[in-house]
């Protein structure tokens, strides 16, 4: 094909009007929600429209496809992310990735690249854990991290399952979990996605290949105190789980800012009942923590929670920590990311805080990312922005990547294909 | 008529499985809501089973009467209560009142008392403010406490006005405001309410007369920082409203516990937009702040903003505080509560630290309230109580009360009347 590449700002500008959120500004695209489904069926057409073959696998991973010689699609280059977002967050975390991908394949396509591999762009339901919790939710399915049981129970806040809402999404919640076949068809995977920092400002770049990911994780702190009347209660007789609440958020930012290079968050709180005149009874609290280092990590969620239980306890409550998720810290594959440097030699290496669909696949395949400048640094905000000259020549480095990666005659390395068992969830 | 009294108990329970609210416990029976407008349509027809005139009139509030010698509507004696709840809330507060009063009804039929006054039983729509945010809404709108435009855009957590709310009630919203003609008729005002706390428990008594209201008021904080990533954020460069938020909700313990008699609550948060891995750009947090000297209670409240503000800055956030409602002090009408005493020589004098409807009217009309022992002392929770044979001693204990006013030759002492302007709300 020779028809002029579609650029990344069109391709956005289809899907702008998706899941707006007049409420908290910006974007709620959450999983399997109108929104969403609305974004999957953008890109299963815009797949189409570039002779893409599309299929929806059992974990609801949509995978789009350019055969390699004979038909075959072993020994693919991948490329791709997510297309749901955080409540009222930006408009180009995933879908970034996925115009991007798009785009690099009318950038190959007007070049007449004709590859022998196979090429794919996949798109990942809920990376971001905005519906159901767990983040990197249909990553974590494919290479079993999560079992497929916990996964099927998984609730939104309006209680519905993610097995219901897979199944009203028309896909069958019965065959979850790890897929061998899909990993053993990759054999590189790249994603691109919005820098969420402030890397590429400070260093006057619109493009760099990523190093790593902080190891993260969730945990959620039920305080149990006990709820009663605002009005009618003596301020001697109470035993509130908000004011334990209160003193666990700051001191979560105290014990984190103690901790060199950690990071830990509390964003979200939902007291029970909730009402303004009445004490709570209980009071859950998500605290996300993250740490180069997963020993730190690991210290500082217990520094966390030997504080949260002395303060709940001063204020005759009760505290309960669970784990939701907990991912360790990732280096994405040296061997790759030098094949990537060779191709963008102007493009810095940055590390990044934040979890992606490519960390969760690190343990399975050789995997790389690309950041693209955010003239913001914000990110899961409205604020979260991309100037359009950078979104081009995102595509065009991931095109120039993935060009390299498809025509390479020597084997991808795999260099991580041998350490799968050290990078594995704990 | 002479059919036996229907018992309290026998009432509450054919309302027992309406509301209840499987995810908090107990019940929530917002207004307007279908749960509440069973109880509606509940309460209307045990009205008309009992041969009293039902009329809902243009603030909501359901009327049933027994008029007087001629028809007359004229120097009522009123009583009732509400029947929606707070969030999770308790079965006895509000629907209590309301059973109490058709129970009387039932007594003073069986013992053949036929007055010359009218009786009214009512039930006032969003006491709780457990939907719209303001507590007492139908009694305020009825005394003009509230200005009309105000409440009809009051909006629910779902963005639904209290106008589209009244008017799905098949309700006419244009028509809301002061009611002088309704005001006028009300010769007194008596209102059964569970206690809410444990005075009753201590004296080992079944039922008080009520002598006053603390002041109470609510007041929204909206701390307002700086949305991010909470991973790619590090923990100097962050203006997290969650954090300052948590230090306000100690500082609010800690500072109404400094002034004697206080109380200040913080039972409500909402953080925008709410992601576990996202830092908040915005936290709504509400106070309610109670003491029984209106001036103390301006004083406390100053004291929270100031410390507020302080918190706020010292994290990079700003905070901004919204009176949402404030009622002074009510010290219930002194000839009303005699003529009660007098009745009731067992019953001790109570205050108390709710606010209820009868404390909105008690600047216009004579008031007084009867508690009925709550075993567990708790309200506004799914753990409120109360022991069958309380609630027989109430509704008897009312009855007295009534057939006491209805017969009663003199005139009822006004001298609350005299006195509205300086209870009138600020």
């Amino acid at each position: 094909m020779t028809n002029s590449p579609t650029s990344v700002t069109q391709l956005l500008g289809e899907i702008r009007d998706v899941g707006q959120d007049k409420q908290r500004g910006g974007y709620s695209r959450f999983t399997f929600t109108s929104a969403e489904l609305e974004l999957r069926e953008w890109f299963v057409a815009e797949a189409q429209r570039r002779s893409m073959d599309v299929e929806v696998d059992r974990n609801g991973l949509i995978w789009a496809w350019r055969a390699g010689a004979g038909g075959s699609l072993d020994d693919a280059i991948v490329t791709g992310s997510h297309l749901d977002s955080v409540p009222g967050g930006g408009e180009f975390d995933g879908p970034l990735g996925i115009a991007s991908a798009l785009a690099a394949v009318d950038i190959m396509d007007f070049r007449g690249v004709v590859p022998d591999r196979p090429l794919a762009v996949v798109a990942f339901p809920e990376e971001e854990g905005g519906r159901f919790g767990l983040a990197c939710l249909g990553s974590q399915l494919m290479t079993g991290a999560v079992n497929p049981d916990r996964a099927r129970n998984l609730r939104d806040s309006d209680g519905n399952s993610y097995a219901d809402a897979f199944a009203r999404a028309g896909l069958d919640p019965a065959h979850m979990g790890r897929d061998d076949e899909a990993l053993r068809r990759i054999t590189a995977f790249v994603e691109l996605h919005v820098e969420q920092g402030r890397g590429l400002i400070d260093l006057s770049q619109p493009v760099a290949i990523g190093s790593s990911i902080l190891g993260h994780g969730r945990w959620r702190l039920t305080v149990i105190g006990e709820g009663n009347h605002a009005g009618a209660t003596r301020m001697a007789d109470r035993r509130d789980p908000m004011v334990a609440a209160g003193l666990i958020i700051s001191a979560v930012r105290d014990i984190a800012t103690a901790f060199d290079e950690a990071r830990a968050t509390v964003g979200r709180i939902h007291p029970i009942p909730g009402g303004t005149n009445v004490i709570a009874s209980r009071v859950d609290v998500w605290l996300d923590a993250r740490h180069p280092d997963d020993a730190v990590t690991a210290e500082l969620v217990g520094a966390i929670h030997d504080r949260a239980r002395a303060l709940a306890e001063a204020e005759g409550c009760e505290v309960v920590m669970v784990e939701e998720s907990l991912s360790n810290s990732v280096n994405f594959d040296p061997r790759l990311r030098t094949q990537l440097e060779a191709v963008l030699p102007d493009a810095p290496v940055l590390g990044t805080g934040a979890g992606h669909d490519a960390g969760v696949l690190s343990t399975e395949v050789p995997t790389a990312m690309l950041f693209v400048r955010n003239p913001t640094g914000v990110s899961h905000s409205p604020y979260e922005q991309i100037e359009d000259a950078d979104a081009e020549s995102g595509a065009l480095a991931l095109a120039d990547v993935l060009e390299n990666l498809l025509g390479s005659s020597s084997p991808v390395p795999g260099a991580a294909r041998t350490s799968i068992h050290e990078q594995r969830r704990r």
